[in-house]
């Protein structure tokens, strides 16, 4: 059980076969499909190797109107929300305006565990304009939402990344895992 | 070796992770990536389960293109082009531009062969809105080409599906294979 010597930034998150997070109006009772099965889909183990959590200010808003204004991330981790704006900060919470990348700079120079990001698509877009996305761990939830708001924005470059495996569960997701590849690009 | 009293739409397409099906400027040679191995990620297999292939009329142009003028399923299948337009058929390809529900209505009823769906997002949204796809075999590029073509192109209603199988090929590329579903929707 030996610790990484260079902690990762893991994108771990649920989309629809089509590729959409959540649908247009904040919806999310569909990822119910998938629980209530006592499979964690590795969220246990992941969430032992994370000591920080980065999440949209939009995904922020809608996890505490579900959550009665509570944001339980931050029972477990030290966390940071991604926003434009100026808006001080709560216990475990630090709302973030600056450049995402010297974010990420700082969080790997101060802990060796890694950095857990959580969506939504403009904050992965904001990490893969600059390739800052060490894992991709991306669980398929077996129904297609025929519209909704995307995980993967577009408008950025092109990434290389190597598979590392996939799973298919009883419930019917489908967990596909990543890392990012620094080769050269070459298509 | 029993054939299947129902013939099924299948859908079998690649994508990047990020859902794209092309770059913006219809670029395939991404796709090289995973060729060259000796490996054919089902082809053979399901190649002999069809008897026609329906594809959009730009994807038609776009390997067109790519294949000096030769248009290859033709030599394997009974090829209908998705077209708005009125254009003469030649062999073995008829250019199509009535409802595609009809279309595959007529198929079925022709051949107890399956029917191979090649894209593009055009013909895959026509074919999804009447919920005409029976099985999607989509195969998922380790790339992440950051922009282009979508393969889900939204703006449909939802579709409740099943997932069969993931397989992780040596060369990266994962395959996701699912079914449609006709339980009524409960999301």
């Amino acid at each position: 059980m030996s610790t990484p010597t260079t902690p990762s930034v893991v994108l771990y998150i649920s989309m629809s076969l089509d590729g959409y997070i959540t649908t247009k109006d904040d919806d999310l009772g569909w990822l119910e499909m998938v629980n209530g099965t006592g499979e964690d889909y590795g969220y246990f183990e992941m969430k032992s190797r994370m000591g920080s959590y980065i999440v949209g200010r939009k995904t922020y808003d809608v996890v505490r109107n579900l959550c009665n204004g509570e944001f339980p991330a931050a029972n477990d981790f030290d966390c940071y929300i991604i926003t434009r704006q100026s808006i001080p900060n709560k216990e475990n919470i630090t709302f973030f305006n600056g450049d995402v990348a010297d974010l990420i700079k700082e969080l790997k120079a101060k802990s060796d565990k890694d950095i857990y990001c959580d969506g939504g698509g403009e904050v992965v877009r904001l990490l893969m304009d600059q390739n800052l996305i060490d894992e991709y761990i991306i669980s398929i939830i077996p129904t297609i939402l025929g519209d909704g708001k995307r995980l993967f924005l577009g408008e950025i470059g092109g990434i290389n990344i190597e598979a590392i495996s996939t799973t298919k569960y009883n419930s019917g997701l489908i967990q596909v895992h990543y890392k990012r590849n620094l080769k050269p690009k070459t298509n």
